[in-house]
């Protein structure tokens, strides 16, 4: 039942490092990794509208926007395949890949086990420092103010290497991988979950790494994912001469203003944890003219999904008065969202025996709170929903400095170490229910 | 002493209106005057770096960048001279036209008369209502997002109109065309003013459109030219992980939020007038980041220096206590400022006497508080400093909608009328002093 | 037809000085008052109910109110006459002294002439400070946080020396003091201007001491007596503990916050001066108590009616959306207002020719203007309105700092000065209507 | 070891709920305890001064204060003994009582146990509603806008009636009852713990009723009690006339509002619940003066000390950029503070079987959080640090609303509930040494 992997990673990792794409504008990604797909070979590989249904996208751009076209040509430039990329037009990125190897020995079907990995990158401007190893190492992002920030690199190298690794053993069953894009808006984890290829899965696993767990930790399965939702908003007033007439204006400026500060005031709750951000802001055209429209980019997160719930209701009504109060009106709009799911503790058992005995590991978490959020629940709740079992683990790895900066980094150490528990954790779900061993 | 131009107002204004161009972006506008400077023939013709000294620019942009390089090239490819364009690089443009007539003939040089004109557009997208007449007309602006939507299509026009009827007129002594860029951002009124062209002005016109002035109403001299200063501020924080790690952030959103809210509080003066704006915001770079930075275009103005001076000094502390209140660094620059400035009565009335008995002209106003900023100013103060006079005079129009709106429009049947009354300002100041007569 | 007062100025007017009662609660003060004006003798006294409709006044107590009470009780600790207090329960403080001399030798009646004089006290404790006169000569306020800080005891002492000097002259007609209450709260001018008092008034004078004028200057008419509103508001939430259930307040805390925030932003106008404050604000119970209730006393005013108007609308509408945004109801009440009204030149004139020649008068400034609001507009505007004339004129005095400052003081060098010039103004005035002379 | 108490608890309660004083004002309310406690019996009692060492109270009031004054004499208005209250004066309230009762049989002293309940009421109008049962049952308080609305008159009653039992029972060894003041603004902990009465506590126990646990819930032992501090802060600025001069005000109201807005917008912190409050707020004198003063008073809170620190910098740090914001001087005390303490695990196991067994006990619940403050932690903390134990224990009890409204009640069938559970777990606490068992 050993099971390795021939692919080179740190190799596969970089590649992916270099050319970051943000959420629903993964073309040159989605193109790499179906290459790398087809020369593992699959039985199944989905890509963009034939993986989902467009219209289950969440946080999705404008198909018409040239922004999208701009991404799409720039793959194109850096030698994406072009039938390919137009196949994903509007920003229908990502994939699946399938292996299906029922045994039929005894007539009955295997079992139906999933990876998720996401592939999409974040508007961070990459340090150019010379103590960044990505620089040092000449493998810095390539797009400007684009940067794998979050560590999907690692994520997708592990998603093909463990496919790889199963393709060689004598797993006995279906064997889908989620190559999930837009996971940093929350997209793309809704669309995926919905389609056929999400249907059945016995056992899922969810993977990310780092997060604050060093090189050498595993961590089971996390709980406490946090419910949250997107939300975007835009005020529109009227404009006006500054120096001539600013009483003629309806100021979109200082709606925005009233916004920012009441949305952060929004009361904590006596039930658990809350988060709110506005990330971006937008407002203006003209230092001497009364701005007429502003937007904005934000989020909210809560413990569960009712906090969750309470912080929406919460900031839409901060939205909605900032603009009434400035005589704009506001149009608010929450472009998607995720519930609250936590790992199931069996799963997580497997993973645990799994990650046990894997050289480079050295402390084996059981369970951990993970603060923040994941569209990867809801492809944990339908496998719930279903009666299969999903967990989210964790993959340590020492990060110079924290997520979601332009200085993160991975230790390349740790991806040997997460093919071997995922691999193993994925054979060991697909033997059969835990405890038949 | 009576003088024409031959020149086709409408059709000149209109092909100004089609190619508007953003401050110190006027490549193409520069290139179309000279153009027709050429055509009409004049003594003095310098342009960009000859016109002043680049250095004397304010909120000039950076030389290298790609945005400036962008406007070129449009410019290039809309038929600008490429030469020309060229040598306006890092956004050198506007021009300066001279006729040197002298008449020599008492041995003694006749006077330095000046006309300010300015060139510069609006990033406002033009409306494309077919109520709107330059949409029914056809020469709606074919520049997206910039808009000529303050008349300075009108004031070039007139520029080149009265160059030519002073041509064909009798003159004697030195007549300068100021064809100034980038007054919206108060940046192009300092250059010209310190340069050699500005030197020995007996009399100064600078003309505006409209300001809520009908058609057939002149303006012979505005008074209370707001003082006015450009700020330009960017916040620098700590990003974070919105979910992950809130506390980690020092965010330059919130900073934005409190200095927003509070410039506009800034008290109102017991000595007089004064504004503020905060007109551009942007910051952060992902919903589910605290943002790490935030800039600002803003701006400040009084009825007198004085009251500019305490709204900008208000305004930076606001901004700097803004920062601190967050954790950023405030980096908060005077970009460009001009002073406060009131036309010369006496050059008013010279103006005045021009407009009467001009076709069209039913109202002429001897003087009227303007209550914007201009800078203008600068050339205006030029000359009053160094003994001679300025107005600043106002050629009515029926406008539809205010200035700097997406559906601002001139009447055309002012432009006869400015340039007649220019004309026959100009002539006036030309012969002496009034009274002379 | 020479006039002079017996009365004691600085006597009468530090009496008052040490005495000083908000307003509204003018109950010693008006005792006092009706004391002086008896021993001078009038035709006709009203005092409290007498003088107005109770129900005509603005910014009026509660009846009931047991603050009021203490301050009725306070005034009879200090010598009020018990009955008189009494009379004006419930706050019905102020009086009006006719003179009734027409000489019906021809038949005809004399003219109607009015001065008004304003009698209340400012929530302000007087400094202590040895350097403050008051103190020095032992005549600071003995009310705890009341102060005369207007110069209302000035004023009150040119109404009772007027009186006394118009009775002593020749005067043939109707002369008609009003010691107005509550100005500071713009409450008293109203009831006045409604009540019979004010018929058929050919000439009025109101004045101010001070306002940055020195002594020696007389202001013989101001303009732009600026339109004001008062405004009161609560804001009414839900209570909540703060530690244990942030989420299940309302927060009458935040609403004043993003009140107070958006209160001062309210965009200055094109058309002239505005002004908004919030004076005063309450809120909250405990530190650990998510406050229930918070109460704002605010104001706004205009250069003219139609921009007090402008400010009103405005910050009813901030107030209603602070309160919306976290959830709170808002009462917000328009408790007081007062209209622009300009002084009448020619009466002004007559006031110039008064001041000509007054004993310490250095300059006569014709018309100056105001800036501030004034409840005088309501007299001043019922006299224009039935055919009359009135001026509202400063008599200038040193003062060491502002008005409304805990270190204010007049130059009692002005006492003298106000009453000649004041006196000869209504004595001209009384001869008839001017030019007839 | 049976032990009963015969006081009349229902009686007792209701008697403390009709005079609730506010913290360091417990003038009437510690004399009739004091009352109670002797006719009881001990062999200490130490009241004010005598239990405490003054100048270690927290958020204590100006010792020669009016208002304090007005307390004292009000306590002694409703009878309390003269004497006693003058013992208290500058607000030195609350007691010790002490059964010392070692047995000295084999020479050895028995243990030391300590029970801690608190006494102050809150600044909050108890409701009139018919609907509220000390409303119809005729024991609402006679205070007016205060309230025993925390239920500390419940503890009251069982410090009295388990030292009543304490003293009926065989129990060897000291008992000390700490009647603390002060509770509500974490004043009165400290104090008490530094006294002697404090030293060398083997068993603690801390008592408090509902909390959202109900009639017949009992919780042994709380976890997470939020560290805390109290802050007061005075903005200082410079008071101007609002119309005349607003520029010449630094507008103490602006760095209020500025203060609020961005109070309730210090960032959440990934390690756990935090809090932030400003509950009261004080501003201005008059509505047309710019406010010269603002005072707040606010609390933070953390899940841990750290936190508590975090919140407690980030809050200082925002109220000097407030006033900086507004050229405004910042006072900025911290008044108070409690650290983080969790009960014993192994002494509310003693609870814990206490209360099993106890009649109307239906639930014991051997852990909760706590989520809000206590400064029981300061007597705990000290227990801790000498090697004893502390719990702080939750008797449940319907109520009707949230603790801290004006409708909150205490269901009296939890008060001999408290009583047997108390006195069980001090009797089996003084049994002996822990794990002499």
């Amino acid at each position: 039942m050993v099971a390795t992997t021939e692919l080179d990673l740190p190799r596969l990792r970089r590649a992916f490092h270099r050319h970051p794409e943000p959420a629903w504008r993964e073309f040159h990604t989605t193109a790499r990794l179906v290459e790398e797909v087809r020369s593992i070979g699959v039985d199944e590989l989905a890509v963009g509208p034939e993986a989902y249904d467009p219209d289950d996208r969440m946080a999705a751009p404008d198909a018409d926007s040239d922004e999208v076209r701009r991404w799409m040509d720039r793959a194109i430039e850096r030698g994406a395949d072009e039938e390919l990329v137009e196949q994903m037009a509007g920003g229908n990125t990502g994939l699946v890949a399938v292996l299906d190897r029922q045994d039929g020995a005894d007539g009955e079907d295997g079992p139906h086990v999933g990876l998720r990995v996401d592939i999409d990158g974040l508007f961070i401007e990459e340090s150019a420092d010379e103590e960044h190893l990505p620089v040092r190492e000449g493998f810095r992002s390539e797009t400007e103010e684009t940067m794998h920030a979050c560590g999907h690199d690692a994520h997708m190298t592990w998603g093909l290497a463990v496919l790889d690794a199963v393709k060689r053993s004598d797993f006995a069953g279906r064997f889908t991988v989620f190559f999930q894009p837009a996971e940093e808006v929350s997209g793309g984890g809704h669309p995926m979950a919905e389609s056929e290829y999400a249907a059945g899965l016995d056992s899922l696993f969810a993977v990310h790494v780092g997060l604050d767990h060093p090189t050498g930790e595993v961590v089971a399965g996390v709980e406490e994912i946090l419910a949250m939702c997107h939300v975007d908003a835009t005020f529109r007033g009227t404009s006006a001469h500054a120096g001539k007439a600013p009483n003629e204006g309806d100021n979109a400026m200082q709606a925005l203003g009233t916004a920012i500060q009441n949305a952060y005031g929004i009361p904590r709750h006596a039930d658990g944890m809350t988060r709110v951000n506005i990330g971006v802001a937008e407002a203006g055209t003209a230092s001497n003219i009364i701005a007429e429209k502003a937007t904005i980019h934000g989020e909210a997160r809560g413990e569960t999904t009712e906090l969750m719930e309470y912080m929406k209701s919460k900031l839409s009504r901060t939205l909605d008065s900032a603009a009434e109060m400035h005589g704009c009106e506001a149009d608010v709009e929450i472009v998607s969202e995720s519930p609250r799911v936590d790992s199931d503790p069996e799963l997580a058992g497997v993973v645990a025996d799994a990650a046990a005995g894997v050289d480079g590991v050295e402390t084996v978490t059981e369970r951990a709170a993970f603060g923040a959020s994941e569209d990867a629940t809801f492809l944990m709740d339908r496998a719930h929903r279903e009666g299969g079992r999903a967990t989210f683990l964790i993959v340590g790895t020492d990060h110079p400095t924290s997520h979601h900066t332009a200085t993160f980094d991975v230790d390349e150490r740790s991806l040997p170490i997460g093919v071997e528990v995922l691999t193993k954790a994925v054979l060991a779900a697909g033997e059969g229910e835990p405890g038949a061993e």
